[in-house]
């Protein structure tokens, strides 16, 4: 039976099927009418195909279809110079498989779809048919699996964890809350204890999942729901460890877009960086010094980077290492979570990073602490108890080794390979303060 | 850098090593003094391994540690056929990476912990150390290894779509609400109308993701939240296309696992069963009239199997057919969601299926309605109004093709595989009526 999935041909298989009768299956994407002939134009999940149609019966009936109707297609596949992907269809016989009830709220068939984001968004189930769109997609489902397929290479095992907590994971007033069975639970913001729990019984573990953030942000490269591509480590020397797994992956989720999302690439005609060996990496505090040699800019007391700070850094590296991608070490304990383990040579900065892709913050990482009571003091030292983190807490208790980790935001990571202007366009169906549908 | 990983040696590969010596880290997972010799049990996220230490110097220091705490061994691999694992270390040279606090809540050198699974969920950080609760989670990695790379080689691409919806999905009482920016959200039970709505962009589409359900029920096969593997199809035949799909997926599942998680199969001395090409399938009724005959129970007003029923034809599909898997065709359409296809020669019967798994529900699934009209009418007879659902349905208003899809809990699946009395026991850190923590 899963020959009837097999026995149709792919648009994009079409170039090595010349002279043969195939059977096309997809989407009436264009017709388009002229004197003697008239060419339609079906789409399937891997690209679009150009079908001569000269019956005029043909053309009427088809006319009298709204743009995606499902057909199937049997006809013989001609090499044609002319013809997008160098072969058409002749000779079509058209079976109306499904045939759509009212024409798309926008053209499919044009270049771009020309209507506002908002708009766009608020039509997504037809939107993402578009072949740019979908591009997007594709390229995101490759990143995912080269991101599993790097770290299983490196002896990674995969974890599912709960989305729904007991307690704030990081002391948080952004978390999401939900009624549990008469009692108060959260979203997850993270897989940060679990995956760090793990560690303990894996070594070294991953997980590709939601995240919940409740901020109110409302810019161009936040939603309220994303997906993170989350690494722990055990046995790490220091962040360096944690940062050479991250160069390796990032290595590995480009070769997979190159391998599995070929036609996406070509769709968006996009090339793809390349991963220098090592990284550069540049300290918080010089990356400061620069900036402020360069612009002028007081930064004496910012204990963070501005995203304007982030693209000046970008530029830096592209300008003296040739490089999309920046390690920025050591920023300050005061802006870093709890968990993070201080440099040892400068305790009052973080043995953690940022990874800046192309001038944005891409993912934060870095080493953490792994002894019982550096946590306890931690959290006192913040006014915490520890006691509401005793679950957490407990897999420290029973011995830990040094560790660390990092996170990479799926929809951020295609944004900024697309060079697309808002995480909303690379999101599927983005959930941010005033969109919660479809 | 990466390097410092590479450089330790896994105890799976000792006996690789023979006459070498090795840098090994790992856990205390046990000390034995003998009289004249001690042996020290190391466990790393691979195995364990033995160490010979004859030094009363290093016994009375590693006397001293509680297990859990974290080593790095040095010494030399020697073959010892009355070894576990045929080799032991000598000439150790012992560094205590990072000392654990407390003695472990149970002993965890045990073939099994000797406590009550609640007693052992609490402390979940710790237990899911224990060489055998470890390899039903290597199982689980792999399991979902082999379902994904099952559907590429299929054409199928991955999805992640949101988990927070604008409304309950499937008219359901059985969803948790969230606080969302002042508005009622709440959490998806299944990827099912965005998985469809997919099918429209890639035709063939899967995600592995959590899912939420508000069920009260309090028994070993349900818990709250659990991870769902979806996938949906377009341009399937019938049923009959989505179940090949599904046992092709079946298959693949059970290969990466014989594969990926050799060592887990070898630690729960597990054997997997095979899956038959075709899986046999047996129509509801016919399943009933079956039953009726065999156990004289009167089935003719029943519009679902209880779980009796279940294993009961589990036993049959095993004696009839030698299959551990059985699927069951034909549910009645009343106890089907309104996206169910009915059945073309039997309209009171859905053209849907469960999957049996040793008399067990694994799987649910089967062929949807693709007409937009089929929706509305669908809807309108079940008392909903369209209106609620105009994301969803946008999908079929502008073209969609035959399509199908199932879901299978992961949980349950490796539950079953293992022969876990309750799906908790395969679940990292579950959740259910009266669990929220860890």
């Amino acid at each position: 039976m899963i020959s009837h999935l097999t026995a149709r041909v792919w648009t994009d298989d079409l170039s090595d099927r010349v002279g043969e009768r195939v059977q096309l299956k997809g989407w009436l994407h264009r017709l388009r009418r002229l004197a003697g002939v008239s060419f339609l134009i079906i789409r399937d999940a891997r690209g679009t195909a150009q079908v001569v149609v000269q019956d005029p019966e043909l053309v009427e009936r088809l006319a009298r279809l709204q743009n995606e109707s499902v057909l199937g297609i049997a006809g013989v596949v001609v090499a044609e110079p002319q013809a997008p992907g160098g072969v058409e269809i002749h000779d079509p016989a058209v079976t109306v498989i499904s045939e759509a009830d009212e024409a798309p709220p926008f053209d499919l068939y044009r270049p771009v779809i020309k209507a506002q984001l908002p708009t766009i968004l608020d039509n997504a189930p037809v939107a993402l048919r578009h072949p740019r769109r979908r591009a997007y997609f594709a390229i995101s489902a490759a990143s995912m699996a080269g991101f599993r397929s790097g770290l299983h290479d490196l002896g990674f095992t995969e974890i599912q964890t709960p989305k729904i907590v007991g307690s704030a994971t990081e002391s948080g007033a952004t978390t999401f809350a939900l009624d549990y069975f008469g009692k108060t639970a959260y979203l997850a913001q993270s897989p940060q204890f679990y995956k760090q729990v793990m560690v303990g019984v894996f070594e070294r573990v991953y997980e590709v999942g939601p995240v919940f953030r409740a901020e109110p942000h409302d810019t161009a490269r936040h939603i309220n729901e994303y997906v993170s591509l989350d690494a722990e480590v055990g046995f790490i020397e220091n962040e360096y460890t944690v940062m050479a797994v991250l160069t390796d992956t990032i290595a590995s989720m480009l070769a997979a877009v190159e391998r599995d999302a070929a036609g996406a690439l070509a769709v968006l005609r996009l090339e793809l960086p390349k991963v220098p060996q090592p990284i550069p990496d540049v300290h918080f505090l010089d990356a400061q010094a620069m900036i402020t040699a360069a612009t002028g800019e007081d930064l004496s007391n910012e204990p963070d980077l501005s995203p304007a700070n982030e693209r000046w850094l970008g530029e830096w590296a592209k300008r003296e290492h040739g490089s999309d991608f920046l390690f920025v070490r050591g920023f300050p304990m005061s802006k870093r979570p709890f968990y993070t383990h201080p440099d040892p040579e400068r305790p009052g900065f973080a043995a953690g990073f940022d990874l800046l892709f192309r001038g944005m913050e891409l993912v934060t990482g870095g080493q953490r602490l792994h002894r019982y009571q550096d946590y306890v003091d931690a959290l006192v030292s913040r006014g915490e108890d520890p006691e509401n983190y005793a679950a957490y807490l407990m897999a420290f208790k029973h011995g830990m080794p040094p560790h660390g980790g990092f996170a990479i935001g799926l929809e951020r990571w295609v944004a900024q390979l697309v060079d697309a202007s808002n995480v909303r366009e690379t999101t599927l169906f983005p959930r941010d303060l005033n969109r919660l549908s479809p």
